[in-house]
């Protein structure tokens, strides 16, 4: 493994005329970046998951719109707002729950409606400050974050919220962060299977940073909470309902039972950006099916198998079992359709 | 693949003069018996999990002992008792949590201890008794499962306690291919990490009888019984105290939570030989925590990482969290010690 500050390992760079994915999907084996020209190109990035993360997936989308009318502009210049409006809906269509690829593609279709002097610099621009705006947004729910965590020795995480799935430092992962330099505290991540995002990503990242930490089989949480040695899980979100129902990564629904269980408490932290506030409650949010090959061992992979698996990325915790949603706008203790209200930035 | 009929995939054959060893670290992919000759080599087929399982382990540690007297017979006359003694205290530490090992060692010792006019012949016989009857306690608890099962239509279960774990049809295993000939269930498997015997050997299993199966993430186990799929979760046990507290694979206890949670029953089947009366309560089981290399990417592995692991590889399920328990003397429904008594059998 190749060693590497943390400064240098992000999971997009943005070259001015390419966008730089990580494969993450060879992490922590191996470090290649594969670079984009256009929208198709960076629609694969996201499907393939080579970049995955809900504020990942929205930067680099907004990237990819950015590339699509630098392109355009250059060989379509007709018409080269309907060439961007496909390349917008090929996007939208790389996968379908992180609401922040929707967010972001709306900011990129609002620039398009307007008449701009120079538009690729203004689309590029806006991509940059998208991520920009990432960045700074997770460094101040970390602050906030930790705030709740005074007095906290054990922290679990689960899948991988850090600078890999965001423009940087991360969202749950960046509470944690900001934790360590307050308090001594025993991190825990869950391997997260099938991708083991914890296991490869996570620790890696860690340890990075020069933060020890403890990696578990998902299966194996309870025990661990039971055993007194757990105080806050602390995930990510890829889609928060208007009452702070929240999607997040397959387990995340198995942790918050278990902990209310437990006496354990839930943290989400999400930029605003996660938050669908045209959806009531997490019941109205889609949840993506992936290939049952991820969960599958490759000899029941062939018509007629009597095996075959069940593969949902996501999972929907309800609000009552979240503690509190940490948000760049604020934190909101015992979320609720009403309690939600006092972070509703229009 | 090689497709094999159930008949001929066993976990355990004994030839009379050797114990062919089934190594099921290699399924689905590969079928390779390991042949073993003295209590030594035995020790390490179960040490290095060639063969696992509670009720194969202590069937294999019978036959150990029975090579052990084979072997001294022939070579150590003058004191073949003394190096019995010592191939029984090396089974013995070949795993601590599984109670049926430490059963069968003390039926061997029990042997040992008395005079016998053909050593050999009564050590082999006995040995092959424990085998047969573990088939014939399998086959009985299967159906006696089945009868609770009246009416479920989801079935899920947990790490394999099928031929492959057992003497033969199964434990948990067996309930669900005696109920499978009753009525119309679906069959759900946890992958079980991280040896995943759920993915490799349970739907390998059901697959060869011609049952089908959808293997999930354990962590997808919560979200499934959201959905309401599921009406039992029936697993096997490796240790079951007085008072029906039950050492399972690790994710047991997490299920059984969740189960509570969701309205889904939770039945443990298991031997009679698999309960140690001689602890009141599951806190007294000692947990055996394996080499964190089997949750670590290799990279980790090396002196000063940061990155750990803790691998517990059984669980404790408090007796309130299951609904029945199922033994070849009878089935105890809201195990405790109380209601445990009524299969107690010295």
């Amino acid at each position: 493994m190749t060693q590497q500050t943390n400064e240098t390992v992000q999971a997009l760079i943005w070259t001015g005329t390419s966008l730089k994915v990580l494969d993450q999907r060879k992490l922590p084996d191996t470090i290649i970046y594969d670079e984009y020209q256009d929208a198709a190109g960076v629609t694969e990035a996201i499907v393939s998951m080579r970049v995955r993360g809900a504020p990942a997936i929205g930067i680099a989308a907004a990237y990819g719109v950015a590339l699509s009318v630098s392109r355009h502009l250059a060989h379509d210049a007709a018409d080269w707002q309907q060439k961007v409006a496909e390349d917008i809906a090929l996007l939208a269509q790389s996968r379908p729950t992180a609401v922040n690829l929707f967010w972001a593609l709306a900011q990129m279709q609002t620039l398009l409606a307007q008449t701009l002097e120079d538009p690729k610099a203004a689309f590029i621009n806006t991509a940059e400050q998208i991520h920009a705006n990432d960045i700074a947004a997770n460094i101040k729910m970390g602050e906030m974050g930790a705030d709740l965590l005074a007095g906290a020795k054990g922290l679990m995480t689960h899948c991988n919220t850090g600078t890999l799935a965001t423009g940087g430092y991360g969202t749950a992962l960046g509470v944690i962060r900001s934790a360590i330099k307050r308090q001594a505290v025993n991190v825990y991540a869950g391997e997260t299977r099938p991708w083991l995002q914890g296991a490869r990503l996570t620790v890696w990242e860690l340890a990075q940073d020069g933060i020890p930490v403890t990696l578990v089989a998902d299966s194996a949480a309870a025990w661990l909470m039971k055993s007194g040695a757990i105080d806050w899980i602390i995930v990510g979100a890829d889609r928060i309902a208007a009452n702070g129902d929240t999607a997040n990564k397959i387990g995340t629904y198995s942790l918050a039972v278990l902990a209310k269980q437990h006496g354990v408490k839930l943290m989400v932290v999400a930029p605003t950006t996660t938050i669908d506030w045209g959806i009531d409650n997490g019941a109205e949010i889609e949840i993506e099916q992936r290939d049952p090959k991820e969960l599958l061992p490759a000899c029941y992979d062939h018509e007629g198998s009597l095996v075959s698996a069940w593969n949902p990325v996501f999972d929907v915790t309800p609000a009552e079992l979240i503690a509190a949603i940490v948000t760049e706008q604020g934190v909101v203790l015992n979320p609720s359709i009403e309690t939600m209200r006092g972070i509703h930035v229009i």
